[in-house]
């Protein structure tokens, strides 16, 4: 059996996380380390060559490493109480697909590969899709190596702990040059196909430009009990205040989100007042939307923090544009699966990031409750087995 | 050398806490249980005899135990980052004391005792003054043997861990019968002292009714991009609403204080709306009003709640009315010192449980930051001698 569903199925117990729900995997940690053995040995037992690139991501190549490649893949790690699908449905049916290859008995007349990105999320060192920043440029390899977990362990030093050389993090241009087409399916993060009658699998055209900022409010830390509300510079209040604003704005700007969804106070005590406030502002908007929106609730966090005697800085974590697939990849994988529809979605992904250097496309698998970076999310497996077989198709075609 | 700052300086490595600043010292954690083996040490060194309760307070006896004693003492654990003298201040000094009365030749006409109260900030099971409730029977013991701390530990797990029975916390009316009067020193959490000309002491009034709150929202966690705001049900929104409602309420009630130091979205992802989010409201007003102030909260938690689709729920964990000291033994005190101010206080305090069943009081040290619960908390060496002094002279006296 060489299903898709059924290397899920290995890999369900792995990460899970009882407080949470869902899954927490994160970069280089115990659960992603145990899925990068498990890729390893799965796509070694169907013949690849798998190799760790200077980044941490992982290749397991069909035919020697070379220009023109047909690449596939997604990730293996999650965001903190994620769902069983979003990545390694990715992974799962792009070794599905290339153990159906080769039980058709398919030679690829070029070579093919399945990438493992690292850190796609985020959910360790903040900046989503940083394996795929850092193979291509996108972002600065100095201030990577500089970032922190939170635990205060930094990239430089979690990468070394899992093998790799620090000082060579950053961009990769011999590899990212063997790529000459890439395809990334991925489970749908909305109910779009759901909605729709029988369309189980889609392909992407569009994702809009995104970024993350960091708001830290600083104030005085005191004893909840002993002290006055005219003497209090409470740094919680602002913090509060820009996530009513986040939404308050967001409203007036069509097409946009924007969501506080980590936010930590120290010293975090029930009978204290708080030092500080750290908040992370997900910002999205299609078009050139995202600064100007950020602008305006970064404008009512300075003006909330006056108000409270309190300071804050906003600082961005990281930042892309809209960014549009490849419309001729597109066009061809959609005739390909029978006119499957086109989706746009407000969700990144290394397919994004890719995309800015070579012809890279999406396809997406329905998911009936709409909902992910949760538990609920899901797929039938009957969807899942769909979009391993059009996975397949796509492969089969590209690499001939 | 027999100073309180002395045993203050012996102490002030454990626990420090490099994250938050300032100490974290919890309840038979690892700082903790090393101050207990401290204050074991001293208490032994000056002749005192240790035993632990049924609760896991300590009791240090000059002369037999037993009836009309005389108890002084406070607690040695804080709050998550909290300062250097908010309990071990009390605790040092009672050491002291009885240090320099051993010195002075003086021998007690009544049993003393040097008492550590367990659990006061109630900074790892959530309620304060676990130890002097659980003494008192101001807690049901199997309400507090199933509390449980951040990790899930219960009391019941971590107090067997500590080498006490857990089937035994509880009213202990045999020990509490044995004090006759109790006198807790502590460091001032304001600064009415420092505002007032050469006033380094002064006795305790009252105690504000407090109480805390724990508001648990639940929405649905889902993904921060691909999520539009109209479908949105993430209850970060109802438990900023909460943060500005209780300043707001607060703000409406004369002499009220109202704080939200400890909020949890959960999962806590950038990049993911949250599927819950708890926070702990901790309130404080003179007289009746607490309950009314925290009943307008909670409606305008509830109303949030609904505007966004999700649910809350509002548990009370602890609450406490009004304390007024002892009125003889706080002029007692007061004309023994010579005339020192009174000081009301909104900060909770085991001689405030104490307060129901024996004549208790309290004695201020001036705090010339005005700052508690934070690292910015202070007393000068001299005000700590003088506070030293103090208590000496007040036990020399209800001792005889």
């Amino acid at each position: 059996m060489s299903g898709t569903q059924t290397l899920l199925d290995e890999i369900a117990g792995v990460g899970a996380d009882p407080a949470r729900g869902g899954y927490s995997r994160h970069v280089f940690d115990h659960a992603e380390t145990q899925l990068r053995e498990w890729f390893t040995e799965r796509a070694t037992g169907a013949g690849l060559e798998v190799e760790t690139d200077r980044n941490g991501n992982l290749w397991a190549w069909w035919g020697t490493p070379g220009p023109d490649a047909v690449v596939t893949g997604s990730h293996l790690d999650s965001v903190p109480g994620g769902g069983a699908f979003d990545g390694p449905l990715g992974v799962a049916s792009a070794l599905a697909a290339v153990r159906a290859l080769r039980e058709r008995g398919v030679t690829p007349a070029r070579p093919l590969a399945v990438v493992v990105f690292a850190e796609e999320e985020g959910g360790r060192f903040g900046v989503p899709c940083l394996g795929s920043r850092l193979l291509t440029g996108a972002i600065d390899p100095d201030k990577a190596r500089r970032l922190r977990d939170p635990d205060g362990v930094t990239l430089a030093e979690a990468a070394a702990g899992a093998g790799l050389d620090p000082a060579r993090l950053g961009p990769d241009p011999e590899r990212l040059g063997r790529i000459g087409r890439f395809v990334e399916l991925h489970v749908e993060q909305g109910r779009a196909l759901a909605d729709l009658d029988d369309a189980p699998i889609a392909v992407g055209s569009t994702v809009i430009a995104h970024g993350r900022w960091r708001f830290s409010f600083a104030g005085q830390g005191n004893h909840a009990g002993a002290t006055l509300l005219a003497d209090r510079r409470d740094p919680m209040l602002p913090a509060a205040a820009v996530v009513a604003a986040a939404r308050r704005v967001a409203a007036t700007v069509p097409q946009a989100r924007a969501t506080v969804g980590r936010l930590v106070p120290r010293p975090g005590g029930t009978n204290v007042i708080a030092s500080t406030v750290d908040l992370w502002l997900d910002a999205r908007v299609p078009g050139e939307g995202v600064h100007p929106m950020v602008a305006e609730i970064a404008e009512a966090a300075r003006a909330a923090a006056e108000d409270e005697g309190c300071t804050v800085t906003v600082t961005e974590e990281s930042s892309s544009g809209d960014v549009t697939f490849d419309p001729a990849l597109r066009d061809e994988l959609g005739a390909l699966l029978g006119g499957v529809p086109e989706l746009p979605t407000g969700a990144g992904h290394d397919a994004a990031i890719l995309a800015g250097h070579v012809p890279s496309a999406m396809l997406y698998v329905r998911n009936p409750t709409g909902i992910s970076h949760a538990p609920e999310e899901f797929a039938e497996a009957a969807d899942v087995e769909r979009g391993g077989a059009a996975l397949r198709t796509v492969l089969e075609r590209l690499c001939r």
